[in-house]
């Protein structure tokens, strides 16, 4: 899931809502069944294959200052983490990004492997699974100029990879300025390379690749939702955008919060494969292969 | 769960019956749901926060061999360890331990809280709780001798605590020479000393502890379903004996098992939360506060 | 090693550095040499297992900001850690800790034990040992109140368990208000009540005690340099201070610091086990059995 | 360092000798300096990036039994690694392999990085450097076959990938049927590709790759000792061969160990970058681009 908006406790975004990321780490409600995977994936609702966050710092008068996004990851679950416990209380940031992983077979649990990746001034996180990976890794790699073959962090992730393959063509990854706009949908952006690649190896158009790709560079925030095949439904996506983002009552480690709706505009907007609030009038699905633009 | 029987890889009991521990460590059937626990342990279905195997080592010529069990335990899950997974079909052992874990709070997740736990030529595992542990832990750890007290690898876990605890009086866990036995049950030996406690600690009955222990010298293996309230159901807890313990085809990475019951009488038991095998007249349940002796 | 001033990235105290703790975490040359300690411990040079940070937080608009220090800590060495590496450059705080561990024989590795350590609005740390902690133990526990007792992140840690005692006491962590001060030098406050524990033991004189402690609200920091024997030279400890802390030039990972002196007073401290600048002029060695009040 | 000889406890090699390669990880006294690493690697006697120990299960009985070698690898230094500690005690096998590691730049401190690594029925294991890796990674990627491509387990080691390439070309690694042989010294096989591919990328003569590998299939073992430039040293290797390996006397957790020469010839061989026992007239030294083949 992600947020945009005005700074705010990383815990106000993944940990305290009661129905956080932390919650859909052991018990996610959309995940598409699968039965080919192994059964802890296939069955659809546990990520406890490690977990990340990444967030941009604020502004700061520090001369020796990084301005790049941050990104902390671990391999054990997300509901029993102390660092995360601890961090997530403490950090503020206008943009935050959580990620729970299930590892797929021949992508092994490593921080390495965590989403989201930090890129130069990029974040990135991927829900999905690029079809057949292990099969055309060695295709998608070659597509890659030098550079981005020796940024990409891990070749043992279909995700990383495919950062490595969005970071090549730099497709869509223009800021707008000042943020956050009000969101607007446009045609997903091209995808193509991984399907022809896909096709010439001889994969059927039946293996279906999920690429729901969420990027951001601290001002803007692009968010994808796509499926390879016409027949197949996509991952879950979601987006809910507002005035403010507020917490019902103070007190309590959990609780739940909402959206507010006043005459100043959207300046909040958050993206999450399934709502992090309560209330489902918050929460917008974003249609089949199309970009949701922050 | 637990095998005695003879010698067989870890794997066969721990990793590739379709049922295995492993599957448990992501889909529990059986555990009581508790809404007063934090949502991951409260649903019931979860037990990721580390894992551990425990064996007793086959018989050896070498003169510096170490005849105590070993054990291997790690805080990531169970269902995607590859030292797990290399080591499990490479050890053979005639007593295999495994256990998955469910954090309760203030027990941390570390390789130190999970079980099974070692401790000289006994190995000893613990599903349930004790209740009001917290408020109760140090009028437990009052109760042992020094000896005792000194041995006792974190305090920070009912389930250790309560093997210091078990260590104290010895109770119960004398070796009944070769075997397997027949298993035979007797009524739970004297878990009382903790009860006792959480009355002087002001806790209500309706506080329920569940002590659900297994212990194993290599030889013989005690195995106890305890509630400390008439009014509750225990953990869940069965057992399984034959003359043999088969794979139903030698083919592929998971697969079926079941026991054998021929005129040679009993040489196999395991004990388990959830049947491991698919053949439901393989599995017995032990009666509520019963010990099973094998 | 601690830094109060004003706000820095972590970064600059902990990694950037020419003689920064990671260095002295794999090069540490002022520990002393022990010869019955294991040879890892004895030789002298080795803190590798595990290591922690600590901050307070800037100030925050947040209706929902914790006050709190933050901690964050990793059982890895801290010299290869993607964590604090990402970290260390993205926050900022006007007091850090940070500290590299050697675990001592029947204090296990693992994130509770490695420091600092967190305690409602304070942050603590500690270099050193306390002799015969296996001994001893029962009766340093025997001494703590309930809600301390309980309170307590560790029992498999001497300073772990030292930080209760402290905290029991209250001794000498009073706020001194607005911060840094010009560091002033005072009697080390009592730690008699182990001394006499260990006496009652029947633990030698010669058994050394080593109590290094740095803690912190947030606003005033104090360190002890204490060794319980006249006749032993205690851990090193050295402070710097001045009107800034600064680095000579900003290009590069890393760089050598140094501090300013100007007649704004001063407005920077530093403490820690070995000087962290290269220029020796900048700091002095705190001396034996001394707190420092900052 | 690695053993071929009849089965042993792994602790016997890995961490009872008193100067074991427990000891090596962070006390390494031959290890070559190079100002150009950073400090923690140039500096040269550190090793605690993870560990691994690798060894050939003994013969089974069991149907289900796996015959390939096993590995257990882990991220925190060797010398305080509880599950190494209680996994060495009990485990035996006539071929044994440890590797403590010290983690290049660009190659992350992660279980897949570390060595030993298992192929097939192969184990094996690097001391050294690619020199260039990250330049020439691509190439030396280029010339690897499909399946050997995809059965590497990292990218992200330049030992990983030139496994990928020894396996290629399975260069030397044919078995010389009932073990261990009298040692023998070849010189060493074709190792010529990489060097190739680093010229071609421009790279300088004195950029100097250092490849002592260590390969066993179960029966026959091969060590290399190989540098680039004729203008250098090698990394240092050292056998030591006899009629049998015995500890001086049995009492206490560690201990020296030493070569009997019995009429009855060679039965026990150990390579290992220092010497393991102190008996220095044991251990000879291999010469520089030569192969030990045992």
């Amino acid at each position: 899931m992600a947020y945009i908006g005005p700074p705010i406790t990383v815990a106000d975004v993944v940990v305290r809502p009661s129905r956080s990321i932390i919650k859909q780490s052991y018990d996610a409600r959309e995940r598409r069944n699968d039965s080919s995977l192994p059964f802890h994936l296939g069955y659809g609702n546990l990520n406890g294959d490690g977990f990340g966050i990444g967030w941009f710092p604020p502004d700061s008068a520090c001369a020796t200052a990084d301005h790049t996004p941050c990104v902390f990851t671990s391999i054990t679950p997300a509901w029993n983490n102390d660092n995360l416990n601890r961090l997530a209380t403490k950090l503020e940031s206008g943009v935050i990004f959580a990620h729970v992983r299930a590892a797929y077979p021949g992508m092994p649990v490593s921080e390495a492997n965590c989403h989201p990746f930090q890129w130069g001034r990029y974040i990135f996180m991927h829900n999905g699974v690029v079809a057949g990976f292990m099969q055309i890794r060695r295709r998608l790699l070659a597509e890659l100029g030098d550079a981005v073959y020796n940024a990409v962090q891990s070749f043992h992730s279909d995700s990383a990879v495919r950062l490595g393959d969005a970071g090549g063509h730099r497709s869509g990854i223009k800021s707008r300025g000042t943020a956050p706009h009000s969101p607007s949908l446009a045609l997903s952006p091209p995808l193509r390379p991984a399907c022809s690649i896909q096709a010439e190896a001889g994969m059927a158009p039946s293996d279906v690749s999920l690429l729901n790709f969420v990027v951001s560079d601290g001002r803007s925030l692009i968010a994808t939702r796509y499926v390879s095949s016409a027949d197949e439904a996509p991952a879950s996506l979601y987006y809910a955008e507002g005035s403010a983002y507020e917490r019902e009552q103070l007190s309590g480690e959990e609780g739940d919060y909402h959206l507010l709706y006043s005459d100043k505009g959207s300046r909040v907007c958050l993206v999450a494969s399934e709502p992090v609030t309560s209330a489902a009038h918050d929460w917008c699905e974003v249609p089949a292969n199309t970009a949701l633009v922050v």
